[in-house]
């Protein structure tokens, strides 16, 4: 994840990434076994040393997900079937979540004696709005279909199938890609910055930011497609 | 606006506002034309020089809608036909907010080339409880139709039409006029502090400014009415 | 409250808890007679000196609610009838809100003359994600009803009556007490300080919590069962 | 110490307070047999339950020191011989620090094994300003002598001996007396609370607090002494 | 004071300011029967109407002096004779201190009866870097000397009189004005921010801030000079 | 650098850093040549685009200091002859500072064109405890002395020639090192913690630190050294 999503953050002919699960389920989460590998038969007997070497791990698991926040680009997440543990992680770090009606979540690390690790508890409750829902949740390892992750907006859309979803997701991301480079990036910085400040201190960091972003042909040209009534689609902006 | 609601601020005699829009829509936004002259026929050719140039202007336009905020009595947006641009910016900045069946909302900034710089990135997402869904319209800048701005929960009642949506804010506001300022004025001061803070830093500014707002005459005139079951609009609170 | 979840925090034997109301009503909120007593009724004629008594009044009135959430043990709030006034205040410091229907929720302060200072201001903009219907609740203190309390996130589910209710709040109490102790609470303790911290810093925390936490025996026990297909409620865990 | 300073944060004829060691030093530091049968001897084998059981060891050694700046009144350590681990914990957490002649300063926590976990870490670094000594005096647990503890600003002040110290420390706490104590405990909140916030948020509850403590009587009597030029240990300030 | 600081912000042909007293002193600080007519006639008789009020004025004051460091550009105070209360909150907003030997410095506040609140107890402790001092000086209200104001850093330097004070001020705002007005007032700005932030905030501000200043001509000019050996003296930078 | 404290926070067989200069001076700051061509040779006319590379290439400068706050082994600077500009940067990301007699220091960046931007206005500012001269120093870029650079605390000793001062630095790293690395490292990551946090903030993550690290082996060998009064030096800890 780490390697592809900093490829993906330096290659400017990439302007919006859609994620999709390859086979029958989203993700079904961490493999026990591995985990087990990694957890289960500590290196030495010295609790402080063992600790330093798991903390070392979890940072490195957590990195896997914020580096899809840390890349300017909007991330789509499709889901379909389930997407359990880790791709409840996963999905909370992407911008949008699309799901089929066959979609069903779960924040499973209670039921395996942990609780999540990796940013489920830190990134769903700023994701959708009934913090009884997140608790209840994280606390039972209940499945969420579709239907109550759309509304309780964990999801914004609900699809049929897999891939009348996938048709949508690239749509939304061709959509969000014929948009200005800059406004599209400096949006999804801005937005992630403020959610982490004050509206005051996001504020102060927006004015900083856009006194050199203005200065871009970007506005120019889309502000010439609005007068003419152009769709943006027909205009070319420089890759960033 | 700024001057407008630093006059507001204050007059003792106004105790809650109805914003609302005087034409066919509530606002269509920035006028594409005046944008152009501030922000593309830069000063010199310096970009220090205009960047900081720029900033001021932000900060300037920023301030026009913090400044709903900084008001300390509670303002409703009432809002019919198109909301566009930096009329979101405004709507987010207001305490309550109440459409007609007709209306619908575009974070447009996204198509003129540029991040939303004076507040929908900041505020937006802390008014609805739903980020796939803010995301979604900050990246695409397609409308929302009023239906999907109630459930959503960025607007919290649609009326069928502009005059009864108007006759339902201005009952909303007589209804908080007729509470206690101390009370209303403390709350929706305490409700932006804690908004920005920590639950504890919250409790704790709450603790600081209620040692003094709990001596006030008008909490023995209100639990004197309640006492009594009278009705508040019967009570006389003083001017604040 | 402060003694009760003290206890509770100490007592190896509990890791869930229901809070329910005996009576009519979950409760109606302060006495205003009592109140009356403690705020109106100054000692000494020296406003500081007031001041300074009310605050440390106040301090220990949010203790009374604060507790709950200092209690790593998940706490459900089931509310039937009337919540009134410091009801909000204890529910929304509860972390997961369950209702019978003929439930109904009032922020009432405003209509005694005072902004809420025991919580209400803090934690309800956090626990639903509507802030206007926030702002309306506490500018107006009109009542909502049950379906308007699940449709806004403030409960997570309605139940016919309080027995059907208090059966299901205990069912789920049973479910999070079949979980491992040392994944529950770190889950409570993790989700409470992600809700007042940035996203990056609950993170940092999170691995500092779990480079110990990981290396429990509940992990082992539980990913045993998860091979074996077991359900938890077999597993024994020990006390925390 | 907790019990000790709760009380003297309710007496009211209390106005400062000072911290001296009875024996040949102000303290050696902690008892390192009774830290081996706290730390050493865990109960149990699982890790997490004793991590759980530390924490909680900590938090309540924390509170020891931090129960210093929650007392509201001036504390001054005045320290003669040796200062050590703990004993750094401690002073650091009061206000004003006075030392003999004879005295020196030792981290001394590095040299039993552990990073110092009540209080230096946090509180050094804001007492002096010399952050390469802080960091030198943690690394190595090398003694300070009273000299260089002037020079560093961790003591304000260097007696010849104990006794004329303790004169100087006694004089300084009735001086302190003598002011009123809506000032002076509103001075020390408010710094302790300037320390942890930037300047606008410090300002903002400065503002908050004094709203109130601006209408004491004190105010009037202390006024009216700078006027006609009288001492204030001739006036007589109210109980707080 | 704002008018003045809100007109200098804008001067474009100002680099620089220097503050000094007219008078025998610096300044004696509020006038007593000033303030006594502010405060001590409060309007009504209803204590949250009064606090109100006054926390209005409170906020007023502190402007006068916040207005110091929204100035973009370097305030230098050069202090003579007394610098008693207000002064000492004025001169903790300017940037650098200069002072002559006769100069003392008196936190007065606590003797007046109240906490300093518009900018001592925010802004003294992270001037100087003894905060033994620092709270002896706020709870005694004894004067320091110009000698012990260096020492402990209040000043960074001091001279054998007012006038080559004045000269000393002078000469080093010439050489502040010599540099580009890009780089100082950036650095001015970036400062502040940086003591009020963590220090990984204050890089990735001072990031955003940059991307667009290191696009300024000053750099190139600067560079050249330094190339060629030449004082900046002779390099013309653009007004800012 | 980068590449280089990474290794060095992996190599559990080093336990402590020095870094010197090789040549005449510590170091003399950015080559104004690389400098003019990475900067003053903008890629393409797009000051969006030119921004969005200059943003990243200052973050990457910035990570070549701030790596030395990531890695947990401290880090000792060891100055002699100049150290400029980004050598000022270096030192305070460094945790101990000693110099020779002949070095001297320089906030070079405003000579420039420049608001330094890789780290000297957010650490300067916290190494040191006199702001006014920090001002003074980024605002002139005058030279500081080794011994106006001790008195102010920016080094913590001084040494007649740079053989004498390595010898120091060594022999402190040495002393370091002989301690436990848990408890040397765990202080150094809560130094930093605390610096950027309030003081009950960093308390409450140093709980969560040491729950575990006091389950270390380090401390039964060092209390057992400390109680036999033997010299750390012959204890061994394992590596970490």
């Amino acid at each position: 994840m780490v390697e592809c999503f900093n490829k993906i953050a330096q290659d400017a002919d990439c302007r919006a990434v859609v994620i999709s699960g390859a086979g029958k389920m989203f993700t079904a989460g961490i493999d026990l076994v591995d985990m087990a590998s990694d957890l289960l038969q500590p290196q030495g007997d010295d609790v402080a040393r063992i600790s330093w070497y798991l903390r070392s791990l979890i940072a490195r698991y957590q990195e896997t997900f914020s580096v899809i926040e840390k890349c300017p680009k909007p991330v789509i997440a499709a889901i379909h079937g389930g997407c359990i543990g880790g791709g409840v992680d996963l999905i909370t770090a992407c911008d949008i979540r699309y799901c089929a009606q066959d979609a069903f979540f779960q924040v499973k690390e209670v039921d395996v004696g942990l609780a999540a690790d990796v940013g489920t508890l830190q990134r769903l409750p700023r994701v959708i709005g009934n913090q009884s829902l997140v608790n209840e949740l994280a606390f039972t390892a209940r499945k969420m279909m579709a239907d109550e992750a759309l509304s309780s907006g964990l999801v914004s859309r609900i699809f049929p199938d897999k891939e009348v979803m996938l048709d949508a997701a690239f749509n939304l991301a061709a959509e969000i890609s014929s948009k200005s480079p800059v406004a599209v990036q400096g949006t999804k910085i801005n937005l992630l910055y403020s959610r982490d400040h004050s509206v005051a201190e996001g504020l102060n960091y927006m004015a900083s930011w856009n006194m050199s972003m203005l200065q871009t042909q970007d506005i120019v040209k889309s502000v010439q497609a609005a007068m003419e009534k152009k769709e943006l689609k027909g205009v070319t902006f420089s890759k960033l």
